[in-house]
C-alpha cells in the first residue's frame, strides 16, 4: 500500500515521525508492507516552492492509496493573502481528491477525565462521530469583493448545495450509525436557511432508506448548546461544511482530550486523507512535547477505512489505550502521579506495546 | 414610556405576566410610569391573523419607545412555509425595527453553579457578552432554490456584509467594552470567507479608535472550542449574524442558567426589543413552572439602555439575586434544599423584594 505523508509545520513532522514508526511496526507484526513518499505541504511548501500545495505533492497524493498528513498553519504566514495561506492546502486537497466527508470521532479515554472542563458524570460515556460535508457549501461557492454606491466595500460568500452533494453525506452518516448506536442528528438551520431546507428535505428522503436508524433534526444553535448539555446522548452528527467545522471543534474539547482525536476524509472509494484534529501548535514545536496520539489514531483509522486491515488497526488503538492506562502521559495531559513523557517516547511505547 | 408588550407563545405568556408585574411595581417604587399596550405576535399571530407578524404590531412597536417579547414557535407550525413560521416573526421586527445590534450578557448567578454542566473552577467569574450582528449577513441575503442541469435541485444563501454593518456593531462592541474589562474578541472565518476578511480589516480599523480596548482575532470554530475551555477569559465577543447565533447560544448554556440570561436587540437610537434568551418551551406551557427571570431581567436591561433608568434597572436586578440567594427557584433550577416556587411566586417574591 502506498502512503503519501505530508508532515506540513509546527509540530507536523515530530507526531507523524512517531505514526510512522508505529506503522512499521505494523508492518512486521501484522507482516504488511507499506511504501511511505514524504512531500511538503502548508507553509513549508510556501517558503520553498512558492505555493502551499505544490503540483508534485498533489500527483503523489493521486497516485498513493491514502495521505497521512501531520498538521499546517503557523503565524509566519497568517498575513499572507488567500492564495498562500498554509490553510489553502488543505482546502485544496479536499476538493483536488473528492474528499466530501469528514470523519470525526470524539470518545471519551478512560482515565482522561481531569482534562475536561466538563463535569465528569456528564462526559461519562461520551462516544459521538460528526460527520461533515466537506467539498460543498459556503466554503467553495462563489466569493466577491466590490465597492458599493457610496464608495464603501461589500463582501459575499455563497452558500451552495446541490441535492447530490447532500444525498451522498447524508447516507455516509446513516451507514455509519448502522455500525453504531442508530442515532443520527442532522444539523441544519432550516428555519432561516434555504439550503438547509434542502438539507432537511433530502435527509428526510435519505432516511427512509434506513427504517432502523433513529433520525432526528436539529437547528445548529440548539445543537451548539445541546453538546455542552448532554454531549453523551449523541450519536452521528451530520452536517454541512460549515456548521461541521464549528461543531466539530466544539466536540472535539468536549472530552479534554482533542491531543488524542483523529480524523478521516473520505471520497467515493476507498481512498483518504487522515490527520489529527489538533493543529500544528507552533508554539510548541520541535520540544520533542507534542502529543502523537491523534496522528497515531489517524493512522489507524486509514488502515480500517482505506486498506481493510481492520485487525492491525485495532491493535493500534488498543495500543494506545494501554500506554494510556499505563500511566504515560505527554506533558499536555500528565497530571500528577502520571509519567510525563516525550512525543518520541509515547511513541516507542505504543511500539512496545504492539510487540 | 410607552412599552410594547408581545407575549407570543408557549411559556411567553406566562413569563411576560411577571416581568409587567415587576415594572408595575418599579412605577410605584421609583415613581416611573409605563403605558403597556399588548400585541400578538409568531404562532398566535398565524392563528389569529393569519401572519406571524400582523401590521398592527408593527405599527404599534413603531410607536413605542420599546418592545418587551416573551418569546415565540412551537410544534404546530414547525412544517409551515418560511412566511409563515413564527420566528419569521423575530426577524421581520429585526429588520423592520433597523435593530443591528443583539446584546447576550452570560453571568454566573450565584448558587447557580451546580446548573451547569462545566466544572465550577471553569464557569467560576464567566461575565462575557456576546455582540451579534442582527440585520446582515446570511440571515438577509438572496435566497434561492432552483432546477440544476440533470434535474437535480441546488439552493443558496448569499453571505453578504457591507463595510458599514461591519463597522456599527464592532464600534458598537468596543463601546461596551470600555464600561467592562476592556477586551474584545472579534470572531470570524477570516481563512476561509472573503465577508469575514472585510470583518477582520474593518475591525482593525475600528480598534485604532479604542486603544485603550485589547482586541484580538479568532476563528468561529476555534472560538466554539475555547468557550467550553476557558469561558472566563471572554470579556466582550463581536460576531456576524450566524456565527452569533450559534457562538451565543452556545455561551449561554455555560454556566447553566439559559433561564436566567436576557438580551436586548438595538438599532440607532434608544429604542430597543428586549427578551428572554429561552425559547417558548412549548412542553411546560401552562403549567405556571417557567423561569421568568430572563424576562424580568429583559425588563431591567430595557430600563437601562432605552430609558435611561439605570437605578431602577439594578434595583430589578439586585432584587432577582436576592430572591436566588434566599434559595427561591423556579423547578428547572431548584436542586435539593432549595424551595421550588411558581412561576408567579417567583415574580411575586422579587416584586416583594423591590418594595
Ligand atoms: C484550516 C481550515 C480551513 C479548516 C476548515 O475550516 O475546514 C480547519 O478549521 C478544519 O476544520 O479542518
Ligand atoms: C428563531 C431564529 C430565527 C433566531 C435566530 O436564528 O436568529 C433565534 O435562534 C435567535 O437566536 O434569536
Amino acid at each position: 500500500k502506498k502512503i503519501a505523508v505530508l508532515p506540513g509545520d509546527g509540530i507536523g513532522p515530530e507526531i507523524i515521525d512517531e505514526a510512522v514508526k508505529v506503522l512499521r511496526q505494523v508492518e512486521k507484526v501484522f507482516g504488511l508492507s507499506f511504501e511511505f513518499q514524504f512531500a511538503m505541504v502548508g507553509g513549508g511548501a510556501i517558503d520553498r516552492a512558492g505555493t502551499p500545495l505544490p503540483q508534485e505533492t498533489l500527483e503523489l497524493c493521486k497516485k498513493s492509496d491514502a495521505v497521512l498528513l501531520g498538521a499546517v498553519g503557523g503565524p509566519e504566514w497568517d498575513e499572507n493573502p488567500p492564495e498562500l495561506r498554509p490553510e489553502k492546502a488543505l482546502l485544496a486537497l479536499r476538493k483536488e481528491l473528492g474528499l466530501f466527508s469528514n470523519l470525526r470521532p470524539v470518545v471519551l479515554y478512560e482515565g482522561m477525565e481531569k482534562s475536561s472542563t466538563l463535569r465528569p458524570e456528564v462526559i461519562a460515556g461520551v462516544d459521538l462521530i460528526v460527520v461533515r460535508e466537506l467539498t460543498g457549501g459556503i466554503y467553495f461557492g462563489e466569493k466577491t469583493r466590490q465597492k458599493a454606491e457610496g464608495g464603501e466595500e461589500v463582501a459575499t460568500d455563497l452558500l451552495i448545495y446541490y441535492e447530490h452533494e447532500i444525498e451522498r453525506i447524508v447516507r455516509l452518516a446513516f451507514q455509519i450509525a448502522r455500525g453504531r448506536k442508530k442515532r443520527v442528528t442532522s444539523v441544519d438551520k432550516a428555519n432561516v436557511l434555504e439550503s438547509s431546507r434542502l438539507w432537511r428535505t433530502v435527509a428526510n428522503r435519505v432516511a427512509r432508506e434506513f427504517p432502523d436508524v433513529e433520525v432526528e433534526h436539529m437547528l445548529v444553535d440548539n445543537c451548539a448548546m445541546q453538546m455542552v448539555r448532554r454531549p453523551a446522548d449523541f450519536d452521528v452528527i451530520v452536517t454541512e461544511n460549515m456548521f461541521g467545522d464549528i461543531l466539530s471543534d466544539e466536540a472535539a474539547i468536549l472530552t479534554g482530550s482533542i491531543g488524542m482525536l483523529p480524523s478521516a476524509s473520505l471520497g467515493e472509494g476507498s481512498f483518504g486523507l487522515y490527520e489529527p484534529v489538533h493543529g500544528s501548535a507552533p508554539d510548541i514545536a520541535g520540544q520533542g512535547v507534542a502529543n502523537p496520539s491523534a496522528t497515531i489514531l489517524s493512522a489507524a483509522m486509514m488502515l480500517r477505512h482505506s486498506f481493510g486491515y481492520e485487525e492491525a488497526a485495532g491493535a493500534i488503538e488498543n495500543a494506545v489505550k494501554h500506554v494510556l492506562s499505563r500511566g504515560y502521559r505527554t506533558p499536555d495531559l500528565a497530571t500528577h502521579g502520571q509519567m510525563a513523557v516525550s512525543t518520541e517516547e509515547f511513541g516507542d511505547r505504543v511500539v512496545e506495546e504492539l510487540s
